[in-house]
């Protein structure tokens, strides 16, 4: 077996989930993480966890969600139970093929994410960690050799989580105690929202592996002004192109996309919660240099924001403030390279991509 | 997708658990059988059930169990809540390897075992169905060409088992209010033991599918005599061949076997139920008509019997009797083709694999 997926393996168990002895673990892999899965088994063995293995494969979870009448949608209560066991859910992501889910409803998608929110609940309050196995499938959907993306993969993963958590905070210290931010890019997206009392973490790959962003969550009521994602957005199995959100008292008066406009449509409508922001992010990772219609890694690149529309994480609400609630948790990206800048309470704290405490910044 | 397969996933779901909607699902079913786990998804959501997807893949378990130290080896208390909230549990049996865990120790899988019991009770509280995929290493274990093999797994499964069970019926009604069996075949085996208040099932295909058999509880302290298993086991990835047990007052006194003694001694070993019969079984699947080196086919077939050393099932117990406990259940199987006859209480009731009630019997 290749070393990088056992190195991939001791990081998800020890740096990003912290598995210990007698651990009740859940790792979910669909088939095309095979390697990935055994790697897990093997170090969760190691360190005296006991394992079960959920697959977690698209073909499987669309024949269901094809077959299954809407109404009969229900909260996967045995999976709640399950999880309410657990300490910590691992889930690797890894397509057999990328667009499996392009032929379900997006009705039926809101419907399902709406039906399996109590469960979401539930994970989200153990120790988890997201990650993905280079398939092949994913290659492909960013147009890479298999060898190519694995070699993009694992240097993004198995890197100096501690060094990465040092640049970090540097601009965490700058977005924690700020008030307003406004985010500028060319002549299409001007929005300015509030993270006053909100808490800004530092993402250096604990819940999501790779890690390499900062991020919070705006105030609900706050955000005004207009936002174009110009990064694509592969959702579902589909991509919705050129995004345009229209803001006002934080909620989305305006929405269109270039493709698949529909699909992004269903998203808002999820739930009143699906039409606000739950999170701003600024992403860091720079050896995340490539879009790779892979929002684990896409949002992480540096020259990036990304904001979601949906469900805020706890963690970043502040006492007294109200977190946006949801089923729905959907990024999108900006590019900041070009013509673009970052200002907190005024002052311009990243230019066309760079930031401040970095080399080359123009004030 | 062949449409044996659908038949196989609809025959599980309406025929051997009878799901409904609103029912919890748990499918279990490694990677080689990808083509069953997406047709038992379809179906599942077809009667409007919620499905949950476990793996059970050979290759991570195998991983986990030669990682982890004995010590470790707790129940999965993760799984056994999963369980307690499932309505229906499907466990798809599909080999990649069917060698896989040839390298994990028998003390090892008998910790394991022994570890997982409590889980097993509570899978066996429910409607529960195993079956089989056809798999290219099963095809590989029975030396037969995938096509064939796919024909002789569907043949078995794909069937009229109302016909089956009526035929089967016949034999229920001698075993079921007998007292003393005695199995002879050849010099090898003769073998006595009570039946008297214990309930004989008629397996028309719930809990195994494909089903074929007859099969009761021994009263535990009544066995005596000897048995030489002349169908080899093929158990943990490694075959035990002419497995002999003598019997006194039920326990196994003296065991042999001329391959793999050492495993069969640890089977032996597990815990103090596991010297002692808990199954007799009577194959009469007569469509089962080649051994497979799998004892789900294998029990089934005409011509044999098998006894199962370890746990009894509960439906077979009558009221004031004692069920053999136990973490394990091993099947082992004497042919009955010749030389051999079965006595109920004095009267000879199968002769060389011809019953009774069958053309051809010689009294």
């Amino acid at each position: 077996m290749d070393p990088r997926i056992r190195e991939h393996a001791e990081t998800v168990v020890d740096h990003s989930t912290s598995v210990e002895a007698g651990d009740n673990v859940v790792i979910s892999a669909p088939s095309a993480a095979e390697d990935l899965a055994v790697a897990l088994h093997e170090v969760v063995g190691d360190r005296g966890a006991t394992p079960v293995h959920l697959a977690n494969d698209g073909r499987a979870q669309r024949a269901y969600l094809r077959a299954v009448d809407d109404e009969n949608l229900e909260t996967p209560t045995h999976v709640e139970a399950l999880y309410e066991e657990s300490d910590v859910l691992i889930r690797v992501r890894a397509e057999a093929n990328a667009s499996e889910q392009s032929d379900v409803s997006p009705e039926t998608q809101a419907a399902h994410s709406r039906a399996r929110q109590p469960v979401q609940e539930v994970a989200l309050s153990k120790r988890w960690c997201l990650t993905q196995f280079p398939s092949q499938a994913n290659a492909q959907l960013a147009e890479m050799s298999t060898e190519g993306y694995e070699n993009f993969v694992w240097d993004a993963i198995n890197k100096d989580w501690a060094a990465q958590r040092e640049h970090q905070s540097r601009m965490v210290d700058v977005l924690d105690p700020a008030s307003e931010v406004r985010i500028k890019s060319g002549d299409t997206t001007d929005v300015t929202m509030s993270v006053d009392g909100m808490k800004t973490l530092n993402d250096y790959a604990e819940k999501n592996l790779p890690g390499g962003e900062v991020f919070t969550a705006p105030v609900v009521d706050s955000v005004e002004g207009e936002v174009l994602f110009d990064m694509p957005l592969y959702h579902q199995g589909r991509e919705i192109t050129d995004a345009h959100l229209v803001f006002e008292d934080g909620e989305v008066v305006e929405h269109a996309a270039a493709d698949n406009e529909g699909l992004l449509t269903e998203v808002l409508n999820t739930d009143p919660g699906a039409s606000r922001l739950g999170e701003l992010g600024i992403g860091m990772n720079r050896d995340i240099d490539q879009f790779t219609y892979n929002m684990l890694f896409d949002e992480k690149m540096g020259d990036t924001v990304h904001m979601a529309v949906g469900r805020a994480y706890d963690e970043c609400v502040g006492e007294n403030r109200e977190a946006n609630e949801s089923a729905v948790h959907v990024d999108m990206i900006v590019d900041m390279a070009e013509e673009s800048f970052i200002e907190v309470d005024g002052k311009t704290v990243q230019r066309n991509g760079t930031f401040r405490f970095e080399d080359g910044f123009e004030a």
